[in-house]
C-alpha cells in the first residue's frame, strides 16, 4: 500500500448552542478563531499549522459530523478512494474548499459507524499581526487566553458494532498501528490506541456491548506542553463553573489528562501532556488484560472509571441548569 | 499573654518497622538523616533549619509520641509552664538535649489527648561538605533523592473528645488563630485550620464522633516548591509500589496535595504546595458549612473523601502483603 | 516597642502614559482592576486581600510617590507617629479614605529619601460575581489573563544616601529584621533583604555611590505559585514585544525571578517564586561578601548583573520606539 | 529511495575519565546502566526502548567515535550500503552484536567528517525487577536519580568542511528534511535542523569557518517531560559544582534548554523540553537570516551566544581544577 495518512486533521462539531460552545472553546480552552464563514466557526490552537482543527456549526443536537485526516501526498486521496471504493465502501467526493481551508476530499463511513474524511490540500491563512506570534515557526501568540493548549493531539471514539472489523479497517485499510490495547485472553480487543505518527495514538477506539448510538465520539484531545498547564487549566475550568475529571495519569500512553465538557455541544475535551513517542519501527503492541484495565486507565489521580460528569448548561446570563451525562467508560 | 509560639518544630514518631520507615522517609520522601543516636533516627528536609523535623524510634506499634513547637523567646517556655500549670495542666519538664538537638522543654497533654512539647533552644548541626548545599542559606543539597520536599509544613490531628475545648485551648492558651473552619449553623467547629504563622495552618484539628483512640495523628505535611514536584512524587510513590491519594487541590487553604503512607509506621504523609499566606492582622475566619465540606476538602482532583488507602508491608526483600487502613475523614 | 508593621501594603505609581501602564499591568501582568476613581486606577492580584496593591495615577514622569505598609493594630499608626515625630521625622497625616480603600494614615520620608506610609484600616470591597472566585478564600478568579500572579510580594529600593542610617531606620524604628545582606569586611552593608514577615524580604534596600536621584524605586515584585508560571510569563512578555531579564534564580532568597518593565511608567516589575520562609525567631543574618555578590544575585539563569533592559514605548497603535534604561545593579 | 532511517539511536563516547563520566551521567543526569561489558558502559534514559543510547569507553581524550541510527527495515542496512558504496563512500561492515545490543551494522564517514552508523536489529534486554518500571510500557522506574530525562532526543554536530555538501548528504542520501535553518541571502546554510521523525531535529549541523578539528560533536540532548524538570536539573547541576548555560528558550525549535558538560569527557549535554512536532508532509523549511541568529538561538533566558562554559575536573576526591572550553557557537 503506497497511499498513507500523515496525521489527524480536524473534528467537525455541531452544537445546539454555538454561543456557549464558542465561549467554552475560546475563553476556557483558549483556542483561536481562524475565521467565521456563515454560521460556522473555524478554530485551532496557537501551535496548530493547518487552517483549523475544530469547526463548530449550529445543529439540533451536539454531535460530530466527521473527522478529517490529512494524507501524505496529494495523490493519496484518489488512491484511497480507489482502494476503499474497490472494497465496497461508498465514497463521497467533496469539492475543494467546500470546507474552508480544506482541499479536495473524500468521505466514507468506518465499520464502527464513524464518518471519516481524507484530504491533502490545505490553506495556511496568514494571521493578522496583532494575534500572530513573534516566532516565525509558531502560528498565534501563545498563552493568550484560557488553558491555551499547543495543538490538536488525538480523538477517542466508541462503537458497539463488531470492533474487530473496525480495528482491521484502521490497520489494514488506513495504515494505522495498534500501539497499546486492552485485549481478552481470547484475542478480543476491547480498546485500542492507534497511530500513523509516533504519537501513542492519533485515534483510540473503544468497543462497547451497547451504546445509545452505534458510533459515539468520546473526546477530542489537545496537547499542553507541561503538566503545570493542566493544573492551571483545572483552576480555570472550576472558576468557570465547569466540572472536570482529573488531573490524573493514564498508565496506557503514560499521559497526564484533564477532561471537561463543552456546555454548548456536550462534546468532551481532553487536555493532555506527558506520554511517550514511538520511533521504533518494530513496536510490539503493549497488551493490557481486562483485569488491568482500571490500572491502565488511571495510574494515579482522579479516576476516569465510573466517574460521572455533570454538564452545566450556559446561556447568555450564565449557568442555568445541569444534566447528567454517562460516565467515561474508556 | 506575652509568651508565644514561633513555629511547628518536629514530630516524634514510633515505628514497628524502623527499617521500612527509614527507606520510606529517605528514599521515597527524600528526607535527609541528621544523625542516628542509639536506635532513633533524626531526619529533616533539605530546607529545614533546625536539627530535625521528624524522629523515628522503634516501638511496638506505629504512633506519634509528641509534637514539638518552638517558642518565640527562651523565657517563653517557663512562662507557658507557669500559665498552663496554673490552669491545672500537668507539666513534664524535659532536660535540655534529652531529645537530640532540642534544649530544655516542657510537655503537656492537650484536651484532645495529643501530647505537645514546647522548647526554644535548638542545635544547628553543621552539615558535612558532601551533603551541604552550595548555597549558604540552605541546609542540604536539594533534589538529592525521592520527592525531596523543602521543609516541614504542618500537622493534622483528630480527636473524638469535645473539640470545642481543644480549639479554645489552642487559641486562648497557645495563641493560635483559626484561619478557616468547618462549622455548623449552631457554632460547632467540626474542623479547624489554625496557625501562629502566616501559613493557613500549622495545625489542623478535626473532630469525630468516635475514634478507635481519642487522639489520632492524621498526617505530617512537607512542603514542595512547585505543583510539578507533587506530580513527580506521585510517579515516585507508584514506582515504589505505594498507594497514593491525590494529586488534588483543597478549597480550604487552596493547597495542592498528595497523600502516601509510611509502610513502616502507618504514618500518613502529605506533600503540599500552593495555598496562600495570611499577612492581614485582622483575618476573619473563613467559615465552611458542613454541606460545603466535600468541596472544601477537594476543589479538584482525586478526592480525599471516602478514599481508602492500602498500606503495603515492606521487608528487606520487598513488598509482602497489604492491610487496609481507614479512609481519610478530613 | 509595642507598635509593629504587619505587611507591605501597596505601591503608589505615577505614569506618564497611564493607558500603556494599564495595558501592561492588566493584560501582560494580569492584575485586576478594583476600581477607577477620577484618573487613578487601583489594581491588585487575584489573591491580594486588601483594596489595592498598586495604584496608577497620571504624572509628568513615571515615579513612585510612596510605599504603603499596614500596621498590626489600629493604634500602631498613632504610636508610630509619636515615635517618629519625637525623633524629628516630619509626619504628614492623611485623612481616612483619601486614598481609596485606605484608612487614616501617616507619611514620612526615610533617610534614604523614600516616602513611606503607615495605615491600619482597609476596605475590602466585594467583587462582582462575574470576576469573583468560586473559592470563598480567594478574591478574584485566578489565571484570567496574562501572567496572573497571586499576590504582592516585596519592593526593592535603591539609595545613594548613607545607607547605614536607613538600615538602622528600618530595623530600629520600623521593626524590620535583616535576613540576608551583602556586607564588606568592614561592616558596610551594600544591600539588605529585610522583613517584618517570614518572607525573606518585604523590602530590599541597595546602596549606591551615586544615583541620578537619591531615592530610587527599583522594582515591585508579585508572587507566582510555580516556576512554570514564570516561564509562561516569559512567553507572554515576549509575545507582547517586551524585553525581559530572566528567568533566573537568586542565591540570596533562593527565589526564581523574571523582570520586565512597564512601558508606560518605566517601573520595573519582578515576577517571583520559590524561595524560603523564616520561622526561626533567632534567625542570623546570612552575610554575603562583595566578591560573592554576583553569585548571590544569580545562582543560575539569565544574569541580572550588567544586563540592560530596553524599554519599548507603546502607544495606541503598538510599539513605537525604544529607549535604554540602566542595568539592574542589584 | 526505498530505504529509510527510523530514528537516532545512540552516541558512542570515549572518556579520559570514565569514573567521572559515569558519576556525571548516572548521578547528575540520571541515566540508567544497561550493562557493563569489559571497560565499556552502556546507558540509557528510563524511557529509552533500545539497549543503550550512550556508551562510554575509556580513551586518551574525550571524543565521540560514532553516532548510530536505526533503519526502518532490516533490509535497509544493506540497501544503504549499496547506495552509499555505489557513490564511493567507504563502507565498514560491523558484525552483529560487536556493539552490545546492536545487530549487523555499517559505518561510513559523512562529508562533514562525522562517523555514522546504520543498523536495524537491536536487543531489548529485560530489566531486573528492582529497577523495572511498574508500567509495562516504560523501561525503568522514572525519577530515580538526578535530572532523570525520559529519552534521547537529538545530536548537534559542527563542521568546518563545506557544509552544503553535508546538508545534501543528509537530505539526499539519508532522507533527512531540513525543518529550520539559518541561511544567508545567497543560500548558504549556516546551521540546519534536520529530521527523519516529526521532531524538529534528530540532527543539527552547524557550519564554521574554522574548527580545531573538521568534525566536532557539540552536544547530545536528552528530553524531559516538563520545563520544571529543567529548573530542577539546574539546581542539581549547581549542587554538584557544575557550571550550566540556561535555562533558556530557543526560538528555533521553540524548545527550552539547559546545557552542562560531562567533566570526564568534556561532552556537552543538553536537557531539552517543549518545542513542536511536525506532522505536515509538506513542511516548508523555516528560514532565519544571519541577523536573526541571536534571536533564533535565544528567545529568552540565559543566552547560548558567547557564553563560555568552564569544565570542572573531578576525581575521586572531588572537583580539582577547571579548564575553559569554547563558547557555544550554535
Amino acid at each position: 500500500m503506497k497511499q498513507a495518512i500523515a496525521k489527524l486533521g480536524y473534528v467537525a462539531l455541531q452544537s445546539s448552542n454555538v454561543e456557549a460552545s464558542l465561549h467554552f472553546f475560546q475563553d476556557v480552552i483558549g483556542l483561536e478563531l481562524t475565521e467565521q464563514i456563515g454560521d460556522t466557526y473555524y478554530l485551532r490552537a496557537w501551535g496548530d499549522f493547518q487552517h483549523h482543527t475544530l469547526s463548530i456549526a449550529p445543529g439540533e443536537a451536539g454531535r460530530v459530523t466527521h473527522i478529517g485526516f490529512r494524507t501524505k501526498r496529494r495523490e493519496d486521496v484518489a488512491l484511497f478512494a480507489d482502494q476503499l471504493g474497490g472494497k465496497g465502501y461508498e465514497i463521497e467526493h467533496i469539492a475543494a474548499w467546500t470546507t474552508p481551508g480544506i482541499g479536495e476530499a473524500i468521505r466514507f463511513t468506518a465499520p464502527s459507524g464513524h464518518r471519516l474524511e481524507l484530504y491533502y490540500d490545505i490553506e495556511k491563512p496568514v494571521v493578522e499581526e496583532s494575534r500572530r506570534s513573534v516566532l516565525k515557526n509558531q502560528t498565534y501568540k501563545s498563552y493568550n487566553k484560557g488553558a491555551s493548549p499547543r495543538r490538536l493531539d488525538h480523538v477517542n471514539i466508541h462503537t458497539d458494532a463488531d470492533s474487530s472489523v473496525t480495528y482491521k479497517f484502521f490497520t489494514e485499510e488506513l495504515g494505522f498501528r495498534i500501539n497499546e490495547c486492552v485485549e481478552t485472553e481470547e484475542g478480543d480487543i476491547l480498546a485500542g490506541w492507534m497511530s500513523v505518527t509516533p504519537l501513542v495514538h492519533d485515534v483510540a477506539l473503544v468497543s462497547h456491548e451497547k451504546l445509545e448510538t452505534t458510533a459515539r465520539f468520546h473526546h477530542i484531545s489537545y496537547w499542553q506542553d507541561n503538566s503545570g498547564d493542566l493544573l492551571r487549566a483545572a483552576d480555570i475550568c472550576k472558576e468557570h463553573g465547569l466540572q472536570i475529571i482529573g488531573p490524573g495519569k493514564h498508565s496506557i500512553s503514560q499521559a497526564i489528562y484533564l477532561y471537561v465538557i463543552d456546555p454548548g455541544s456536550g462534546c468532551r475535551v481532553e487536555l493532555f501532556t506527558g506520554g511517550y513517542l514511538i520511533f521504533e519501527p518494530d513496536w510490539e503492541t503493549v497488551v493490557w488484560r481486562p483485569e488491568e484495565r482500571a490500572f491502565g486507565n488511571t495510574y494515579w489521580g482522579d479516576s476516569i472509571t465510573g466517574n460521572p460528569l455533570i454538564v452545566p448548561t450556559i446561556d447568555a446570563t450564565g449557568i442555568k441548569e445541569t444534566k447528567a451525562v454517562p460516565a467515561l467508560e474508556v
